[in-house]
């Protein structure tokens, strides 16, 4: 109740008058059935959005279905344009929105359609539409109400560091095994250069291994071979940390009882005796 | 004892005469010695036709053993329309059974042969006969029987939840990247549109990689690897949910304490009182 | 001591006299410095042959050193043999080890090269020749020496019923797949016949990934994407498995301890009191 | 205070005179201002040094900017030359520091450069100069001074000797694995020779799958299908080794506390009571 209370109170977040106030609980907030309406038929619009756009790359259904996808092109946008207007009149501080990074987003995915009114180059102007598909960034921002995504995103938020450090040590890894390669294929092979050789090794360790840049003298596969036995190994390293934090996310989430002297939680499974303050369980 | 009295009594479930019942014990259960004869031999019944249907697609063996082939698919379709019609006599609400799944997977396995007898295409037929291939769920039905089936199922049911949450996540992720190559590296390089772009990602995520669509340009090149390190770390997710699971559903399992006074094991690791007699552990 | 004691008593385990005794020790047994010289000399005589017949199959150096690789075949060859014969003959029981796995590998590794003498075929020979190479498993015999060797044949050994429950679905999964995806795709796209679908289907599902055969209409593209997203939650069951058992070998060989007052288990290693009741450990 | 007192007193470590201890402080320890401005200094050297000997492997940019990647070239050559005899002057016994390692390492960076002035042999000397790449080991010599860095360290060191074993398995599999493909399939199919085919079940168990040699027979394809599924067992082993070893590593790693009366550690992060003798902690 009181967190509502002082959720309330900083009145630079909402407009002054009540239908400001109204809009505001509508838009930005999701704990009303209209708030919780809004969002999913938001939602609803950008999926259909992107998959305008997604129809539209394809050449048969361009040509087609090119006029439909047009109006239902500009019909969206025409919605998001409205939602952008009352973003910013609902909202005390529109400057603030306008420069956020979701303002931003927002403000990419309806200025294309405009300037193609002006400008006539055609598969240019595709490119652009297709930053609408960043508004799938509002999805997520939903994401951490499902309970499930807060633990996956706890436990890749808190093995975020090692996974860092490993990518590092990786990016060396890559860059010397790259180099090798190039000193040992050279170009006829397909090693170009040592980037190109960087990006075939980063597909080899990865075990992708698409096959455009294969080696061919036996001493390049000798060291391919060495490289993808690394990367067996190497590729259970990220799974040891994920795994080993999703382990104590889940076992500190699992201990099912509380002290009934002191309620404190936390306990080991086989504990028999409060470890806080020595009560029995 | 008294499970067994219990499940006797709902008398919807079988027919009303002595036959009935014999035949639906044998069909339907499998506690009877004839029960468990009778689905050892549809096992392998369904095995076997499942293997005249692979045979048949192999051009060299249906030229060579056109006739023969022939022959075992009626007969194993005179087999499953007996089996069908035993079913159906067996029970006394018969359309329940046939439109429950299984029932409906039981009906397409054995139509298409008699549909041959009508129709002439021959090629769409082996087409349809395929459907046959579906009846192999009942052999997945069998499955929970199997201590260790179980054991995996229940680990993976658990993880249910959070694997699907992290698939939505994926196909957001797929999307975005799917379109962003589609940008940089166009139809020429085989990026044709962003539906078969976000299958190249994709294929690329999940460290496929065929190879029938890679990244050319440099730039490509560069977006790809960051794609591949991105898939390095993300493999490590399911892999995590279903290994916590994994461990949480064998620590449930294995817990090593007896009770003191009746002696019996299988308490849960965090349980203070035997579950049986009430003892304190 | 005793143990020793009982290893020397079955005599039909060992030759009469006394060179026999001599020779089965150093043959057979590898606790004394004869016996372990005998195993490294024999590893390395396995090693270097297997060289031979690796080196033989690589034209440009068959071509030049033929006739040296020649004659080291039949140094092996002979070496080989005279092992064969030594073995015989310092065991009571000849051919309980004649027709024991490791008896007929090693007959199999001499009888090819002295079927060269009457048989001209020689690629055929070479081929035959290759049988050497089973002799390979006389080092994996060494292996549960090595006590990480035993570690991991332990845990291996515990999710051997698990991981083959679970490639039992993975066999009617790629059966269902690689069907269906023989009806999408076809014989024209490579999908040939259901058995090279099937290989289709597993060669993705374990993100092999070869692209000898990759999918091209959009309708196979979208199952195939199907197919690798479930692949990716799927590989996670036998890390999944393994690793479960990994970790409670490993704790199981960190926790020998149980409480000589409470009698339970389960205490940390470097644990001096109970942490259920006090009691000095 | 003590140990450094104690590092300071061994004077064959550091030059005699004053400005000889303030270099050595400087180029070789990494406690003052000085040392880390150094140590980062010549990171952002080595790095960009590297990054000219990349830029200058790809043709477009070696042709268009080669007069400036060879200035740039030299100036690093001429700063690691200073460093070098740098090194040399401020430690009391040079040799030592020559015929490391390090010293090897570094004195191979630059003289590819200066043998350029009497050898004209460019592309040759393209190769010998992306040793400079070595210099990278000395960023991970930093690398244990990041605690994430020390954790994956550490459980890699610890799973060494389990994953070595893992691997002499893994080759004697691909040896027996590429020697029945090489007999199988044989060389019309690209399995040229037994370590060519080897390499390819290299290439497959670790589900890299390039694609540029792939069976073609029934046959083939039937063990190969064998083999990617019991790549997908065998790829869990290592990832369940590290996995055990990181969360050991964990649970041992985050008990910071030691007793105040016995001063042992180990206790679990949230424990009140010392496990070993009760005392507060």
């Amino acid at each position: 109740m009181k967190s509502k209370q002082n959720r309330e109170l900083p009145p630079e977040q909402k407009g002054d008058r009540a239908w400001q106030r109204w809009l505001h609980e509508i838009i930005y907030e999701n704990d009303t059935p209209g708030g919780r309406a809004f969002d999913i038929t938001l939602i609803w619009a950008i999926l259909l959005s992107i998959g305008v756009v997604i129809i539209d790359s394809v050449e048969s259904f361009s040509l087609r279905y090119g006029e439909w996808l047009y109006r239902a092109e500009w019909l969206f946008t025409i919605l998001f344009t409205l939602e952008y207007v009352l973003r910013l009149i609902s909202i005390r501080k529109p400057l603030a929105y306008v420069f956020s990074f979701m303002g931003i987003v927002d403000l990419f995915a309806i200025l294309p359609t405009y300037f193609s009114l002006f400008l006539s180059g055609a598969p240019y102007l595709l490119v652009v539409r297709a930053l609408r598909l960043l508004r799938i960034f509002r999805i997520l921002k939903m994401w951490h109400f499902i309970a499930e995504g807060r633990v996956i995103t706890q436990a890749l938020y808190r093995s975020y560091i090692k996974i860092s450090v490993f990518m590092l040590v990786i990016l060396i890894l890559v860059t010397i095994m790259g180099s090798v390669m190039y000193l040992i294929e050279g170009g006829e092979n397909g090693f170009d250069n040592i980037p190109t050789s960087i990006y075939w090794a980063i597909v080899t360790l990865t075990t992708v291994g698409y096959g455009d840049i294969s080696p061919v003298t036996p001493l390049g596969r000798l060291f391919a071979a060495f490289i993808m036995l690394c990367g067996y190994g190497i590729i259970a390293v990220p799974t040891g940390i994920v795994t080993t934090e999703f382990m104590s996310a889940v076992q500190k989430g699992t201990s099912p009882e509380s002290c009934p002297n002191c309620g404190r939680e936390g306990h080991d499974n086989d504990a028999t005796y409060c470890k806080y303050c020595g009560t029995h369980l």
